[in-house]
């Protein structure tokens, strides 16, 4: 039943060979690679508010502006230095290889940790906003928050563990459907406010001025907008997804996408600003906007928002291709667990996804499906990893020397100051709001790391044959073996663990530890009319424990084996094969068996005994 | 780390000669037997007012009155019924086993699954209803009632994992506590009021009245004061912790007990009655008469709210003690897992204390620690239980006719009529608030324990041996023994169970499954090189599979073993010493062994190779 199940949800296994990916053009790289950094815009604008009008009231859409700005001369600085990864590295340059390869382990290590960290708040900030979107539209909705985040992220683990992977066409549409429905609304928008249309009223109130702008103010606004960058990392990460000329396509793709953000960003800080947007816990701004626009339950309001909650979908989408990819890179190169670099039955890194899917929910249940919460620590991993990717090239070009490296390394420097200067800045002004657990954790995380790749070496080294080292030629008719049966009941199951024990022994010991008289003796008496012709060592166990007498009589001069000789127990399983049914039976030799293992000189043989019933 | 953890939690364990009662004289064995029955009165009463209130306004404390005179009639009508079972069964009488006895296995069945359901209740409501007392008492706490309740049960849990019980004296010493304090919040109360003391206003205002009383209405409120009820039973399970004559002492802690509960109950509606005391969510009835009696943040009143809860707790605890006990009980008879039954290193029954303590807490966290929704359920698995007990006996008198049968079987037929009369009454006006569960749950709990039962029949059936059946004589000589070793890479641990191997036999098999082939060259190529005289096989696993191609290979002609004989498969493990290390490792060898445990022909052998690090 549970295998019949899992086909259902995950689907057919896929062979390796299937693995095979598809590779687009600008037109399809375009949309597929960037609705992580597209999607940030429906937030974005609306974290500036959030800073700004409490203090300023209307004075805050002047500010925005100019934080907007800011923030677009970021984003053009960030293209500049990702042109120069592209070129660099044609099979995807994300921030840990770079830091990596050109800083060392550490700081390979801390961008991997940042950017973990990161794709998890990714899943989990995309599934509360675009719950947001949902429940702007459907009002009723707003008290199943959490549930509809949660379910968001299992619909999208459940397509990822079947392999819907980034590589198909089909999830370009929704980027070019929320772009185009968002230009729309521009053009409508600021068409309707110059022609002197009536505007409708803001729905919420702008509160008066508490106070004026200050330049930590204007700096917290500017540190909360910078979530419109995260996801421009996406595309240096892909290149191998593109067609050939697959740098230059990507560079293609990389300024599209500055362009994009640039037009939607600043159009939607425009909209709030002659609309007089207030941020509020229950509608989101683009909602508003939108209600303003096109009027409230109109048909375009619907499609805003149905097409803002698909496009933050698929931003936590592509999470989901990312963060596995890296724990794969991470763990062949022995920093995580291994079985991150193992393929599921449907080709996608299953191990990963599920990690992914656990972690993001736990945040969103933690949050109770405040994405504002969540996105003070978003930015933080983004800007780390940043700077560590433009330092990384910048030590590059200053090592390599290559033709105009001097300009190059300008570039990568410029932006190391400027993104540095952003965590800084980040750090300072929502440190208290949530950072502080970003800068806690990635030390954490890259200790654990550290010690994960310390253990592997380790045990690599201890299993290691050395050239010359081969098997003892053991002479089998010397060897004695010593076989032990445990036996609680004489029944077929020991009958059948003790018949093989026979086969490879005839000094064989029948071991019963005694937790109950009556039961002794029963078993005694039994035993005396089999008469099965070997010894049975009977040990009172009065702390109820069976291991404890067994393992004793094993370590105790009474038992004839020597220190150095292997002995084997022989330990008879009935199962039975009603997947529950092994819930009803006291899993004694299942608990004998992983205590005695970690025994130098035993052998286990488990003999099942199967049960049809 | 982990052990030492247990230590510290649990204590070390105790020897099974340990167990023994201590026996109680009438003095502790009333406020030991009877903390679950006399904390009810803390919110039997606000149970009726909830009713009452906002529909009759001010006439509800007169109705109130007429309802408790009804519990309080029931009251002595039980006392009546459960001396007379008391006097037929000195080892204890629970509905179990009255059901059980004498109405037969189905009865039985039912009285259990409505008597675990009930300590289930029991737990969660009283955690809740302590933790409305701890908050009533302190506002601030409210936010936290949750986490309160929970923290709650982990307490009681762990004390009695430690296998505190109810053995202990001090555990009477909180009932006379709360039973004295209420007693002078009474006289004081009622002094006041006569005296002519200037009285407080209410602390909430009576809301108008908006209906007039109904038959219908009296009833749910006769209903919902039935809370006040449970906890009963308790003594009669409990003869064999009095002194001698235990039986007789039994009776007279019941007839004091209900005299308690009388006095208790009575009281604290009638205080309900003159202060006006109106229900609200934040501060319990018992909480606001405390106030206006003795004045708000006044020592008596954190007395009041101190011990309130405390004996809140205490009932808790009874069922850490019942629940266990009685899922011990059923498991002997095979109804339920037959973990049940074991105790554990201190000797209580740890499953059944986990189990109770992870559905109580899940109970909580569903109903967000509001014990009003709880009790909607609470009382209709009790009565259902009285009455099957009532049912019991009767049948019992009737099918026995010892001298003064007939008396006997009127007092329990009565008592059948009135609390089968209840059960309906409880369903009916509580069905929709949450008694549908309770008739849903127990006919499913009933046909589970019938399948387990069944399945434990099965079992013991077919591994039974039949008298003359004993082991063939085998000639080892004869019997060729097939060995497969399953490698993935050659190093030490390999090693050791390939060395193991040709100690039992000369015909191994070295079996590879290739999932990389630049992996399955490497080995070849180092096979090759050491030339250990033995056959490798090599399967390609496109799907990824280990485990596919070995079963294949263990099915398919290609292999020599006949279907009968048994394949010895030798599984090198690397096991590593410290707890976390076995996270890193693919378990493969874990895998291999659950899925091949379910073939008849295999003996599964475990090589461990031991690494320190």
């Amino acid at each position: 039943m549970k295998i019949k199940l899992e086909k259902l949800i995950i689907g057919e296994s896929l062979k390796t060979e299937q693995l095979k990916n598809q590779k687009f053009n600008v037109f399809w790289g375009l949309p597929i690679m960037s609705s992580d950094a597209i999607s940030s815009v429906a937030y974005a604008g609306e974290e500036i508010l959030i800073v700004l009008i409490p203090v300023l009231g209307v004075m805050a859409y002047k500010y925005m502006f100019y934080a907007s700005m800011c923030i677009v001369a970021l984003l053009f600085l960030l293209v500049f230095s990702y042109r120069q990864t592209i070129d660099s590295y044609p099979n995807g340059g994300g921030a840990y290889v770079v830091a990596r390869d050109n800083l060392g382990t550490i700081s390979g290590l801390i961008a991997g940790s940042a950017l973990s960290i990161d794709y998890i708040l990714t899943v989990a900030v995309s599934s509360c906003a675009g719950t947001a979107a949902i429940t702007s539209a459907i009002p009723w909705l707003l008290s199943y928050k959490v549930a509809i985040s949660i379910f968001l992220i299992v619909f999208i683990t459940i397509g990822n563990l079947r392999g819907v992977s980034e590589s198909s066409k089909i999830f370009g549409v929704p980027t070019y459907l929320f772009v185009i429905s968002v230009v729309i609304m521009m053009i409508t928008g600021i068409t309707k406010a110059h022609l002197g249309v009536h505007i409708p009223e803001p729905i919420y109130a702008v509160p008066k001025a508490t106070g004026s702008i200050g330049l930590f103010l204007f700096l917290r606004a500017f540190a909360s907008g910078c979530t419109a960058l995260t996801g421009v990392e996406a595309v240096s990460n892909g290149i191998p997804s593109f067609r050939k000329p697959s740098q230059k396509n990507a560079k293609v793709v990389l300024e599209l996408l500055a362009l994009i953000i640039f037009i939607m960003f600043g159009g939607i800080a425009y909209l709030a600003t002659i609309y007089h947007t207030v941020p509020n816990a229950d509608v989101t701004v683009v909602a508003q906007i939108a209600a303003q626009v096109f009027g409230h339950k109109s048909l375009m309001f619907y499609v805003i928002q149905t097409t803002t909650a698909v496009i933050l979908i698929m931003a936590a989408n592509t999470a989901f291709t990312g963060l596995p990819l890296l724990l794969a890179l991470m763990a062949k190169d022995g920093f995580v667990p291994r079985q991150f670099s193992k393929r599921g039955k449907r080709l996608s890194f299953s191990n990963g996804i599920i990690v992914l899917a656990m972690l993001s929910s736990l945040l969103v249940l933690i949050s109770k499906g405040d994405d504002h919460i969540l996105l003070s620590m978003y930015a933080v991993g983004v800007f780390i990893s940043f700077t560590l990717s433009q330092s990384g090239m910048f030590v590059k070009w200053v090592r390599e020397r290559t033709i105009g490296w001097r300009h190059k390394a300008l570039i990568n420097g410029f932006g190391v100051i400027v993104t540095f200067f952003t965590v800084i800045l980040l750090g300072v002004t929502k440190f208290m709001l949530g950072a502080w657990m970003i800068f806690l954790l990635i030390p954490m995380i890259v200790i654990l790391m550290l010690k994960i790749k310390h253990h592997y070496m380790e045990v690599a080294c201890e299993l290691k044959l050395s050239v010359d080292q081969r098997p003892k030629n053991i002479d089998i008719s010397m060897q004695k073996r010593y076989v032990i049966v445990p036996i609680d009941t004489l029944n077929k199951s020991f009958l059948k663990a003790f018949n093989y024990a026979r086969t490879i022994s005839d000094n064989i010991i029948v071991f019963h530890v005694s937790v109950d008289d009556d039961v002794t003796n029963r078993l005694l008496k039994k035993w005396d009319q089999y008469n099965l012709g070997v010894p049975i060592v009977v040990k009172k166990s009065p702390y109820r424990s069976i291991l404890e007498p067994l393992v004793k009589f094993i370590e105790s001069e009474e038992y004839s084996a020597g220190i150095n000789d292997t002995i084997t127990v022989v330990i008879p399983q009935f199962v039975v094969k009603k997947w529950w049914g092994n819930i009803l039976h006291n899993q004694t030799a299942l608990f004998i068996k992983t205590m005695l293992i970690r025994r130098r000189n035993i052998a286990l043989v488990t003999i099942p005994y199967i049960i049809d019933k």
